[in-house]
């Protein structure tokens, strides 16, 4: 490991995990200033030795007093694991970057995804949410629009890989499509949701469900599309509907957006504007080359790529989009240690 | 073959492709009155034998001359099949349906799903069009609610299997989902368009391009969606916007529409009530069950399925519906034979 004696104490809580393996991935690739790395996990996990920059890391479990001397903990290992041990990291001086749902919606915590909010990291009082994946690539595409022309009204119908239910359910879409192909029954055991009554298989299928269904029919997925959006562009009033569905693909998370813009006589090349000028944001949209994103292209990618931009043909305020970016990276990893970095660079930690 | 001297000479044209295999079936599954039966293909697959209720039957290479003495015929052999002999079969005495986009945006052709507006029949001058598979389903979905309700807006994003883009696709997600699990390069030699400059994995991924680009920037399968829907409606201020999306399932369309109703105080309940009772619908919407369509659960019915039907949280007059059908069923080959069935029944072959 290149220590670095002006870097920082890192904790990565769930380490093991599909998210978990991208974050050390991406503070690997991005060269964030580290001093001491821990990795932790739950007890299951714990004793597994992990190669980070040429030294092996045993994987030690997650307890209040692991974050003693940490300054960073990125926390991606449930809701649960965040709800017991995020308050105790920083009670030890810890700044925590949760990549969970579980301070999401809480008024005392910011939800950045540093692209739009990143003056909202100024207000942490120790713990930092990092949104859903299919909320972050769809707020970074959108804020450039946000930005020149308003916003009142966002219509998402998600195209959701299976890497965002973690590596079982990756297993689980491969194990099935091997069945299907040698004509063997699917066995269905975690999709749509771990632990839920009903599995069924995703190979060759699509499922209208993501997380558990809440009172008003919406799934807990669609909600944090539509709250999480709302709270990360301060926007209350911006109308906000989603429909996710899970594919049977393993990576990258591909969504078909309609929005309404507040300003009128906009056109598509102004939206190409704006748009091939975002940070974080790269415009992949030639019909006549066929030139559009899709989820093989973005897989392993840092950026929101977004393509299919269209007028409606009947809304002169309306237009259509289709926002592609890899799940683990933008969608988490890399999302958490941009806010980590803004962290360092605003010195807020 | 149940020779039925009461019945009907009729012809399938595209009798060897994926959807004229599916007439086959279906007009033996329904019983629809035969006396004799013309099996037509292009030269490329003339000689071959099909076997139909026992008989092995030679396809032909479709010609002028095929159609004499043929009463209803089935076309499903590509638009340019269509163009060229369709109104030879027509001057032959034969009332054609034909399932190709050729004549549909033709005035003097009527657009048809029996229900949806059945009384269109009446008024064929030779040719009836076949609707687009992803149209059928969404417009006999849609026609309950628009009846009591009244209908003033759709924007729909689907989810489409390979299996509309022919036997070849078909073929090509089954090799290059082999080739994909095997740790192999996955070659794409037809999708997301036959005869494309560019071909594109659909495996294990997403293609937001089905048929080719327009002008404005939408593919044509999308402006099918938009110009169908409202000729079938006849309304043509209906406002309709379509996002079209091809993934790795090989049976089934899926739909993620959201509608806006004329009439005010609608709710869910309402919804639920007049698509239960719809002919051809099939109301599948209980999440505390987990319970709405899928591809696979939907595959090889002949029926639409409406699954999460849910209100939207800003519009009261808005809701969003996910509507699921087997394409070559109800997409294509029933819905031919449906008209066929109406045809006799009114007397109007």
């Amino acid at each position: 490991m290149n220590i670095n004696n002006q870097g920082y104490n890192v904790a990565v809580v769930g380490a093991t995990g599909a998210v978990g393996q991208k974050m050390l991935e991406t503070l690997d690739k991005k060269k964030f200033p580290i001093k001491n790395l821990s990795l932790l996990s739950s007890s299951r996990s714990a004793g597994t030795k992990i190669n980070f920059q040429g030294i092996d890391i045993v994987v030690e479990e997650a307890k209040p007093e692991s974050f003693e001397g940490v300054q960073i903990a990125l926390f991606s290992a449930g809701g649960s694991v965040s709800k017991s041990l995020a308050h105790e990291a920083v009670a030890r001086g810890a700044v925590v970057i949760d990549n969970t749902s579980a301070f999401r919606m809480d008024e005392n915590v910011p939800l950045v995804v540093p692209e739009v909010n990143e003056e909202d990291i100024a207000t942490h009082k120790g713990i930092i949410a990092n949104p859903n994946c299919s909320t972050i690539q769809m707020v970074a595409a959108l804020k450039p629009i946000q930005k020149h022309f308003g916003l009142s009204r966002i219509i998402v119908s998600t195209y959701q890989s299976v890497s965002g239910a973690g590596y079982s359910a990756t297993k689980e879409l491969i194990n099935q499509s091997k069945s299907y192909l040698n004509g063997e029954e699917m066995k269905a055991e975690i999709l749509p949701v771990k632990g839920e009554k009903k599995h069924l298989p995703i190979a060759f299928n699509a499922l209208p469900q993501i997380d558990v269904f809440q009172e008003n029919g919406y799934t807990f997925e669609e909600m944090k599309m539509i709250n999480e959006t709302k709270k990360i562009f301060h926007s209350p009033e911006l109308s906000v509907a989603a429909t996710c569905v899970r594919l049977p693909f393993i990576t990258s998370h591909a969504e078909s957006v309609y929005i309404e813009l507040d300003k009128e006589n906009i056109e598509v090349a102004d939206l190409h504007k704006v748009l091939s000028e975002a940070d974080g944001v790269v415009l992949e949209d030639n019909p006549a080359n066929q030139e559009y994103p899709t989820p093989l292209s973005a897989a392993g990618k840092s950026d929101v790529f977004v393509g299919r931009v269209r007028k409606d043909l009947d809304n002169p305020k309306g237009f259509h989009l289709w926002i592609v970016s890899d799940n683990l990276l933008k969608g988490a990893a890399w999302n958490s240690v941009q806010i980590a970095e803004k962290l360092v660079k605003n010195n807020l930690v």
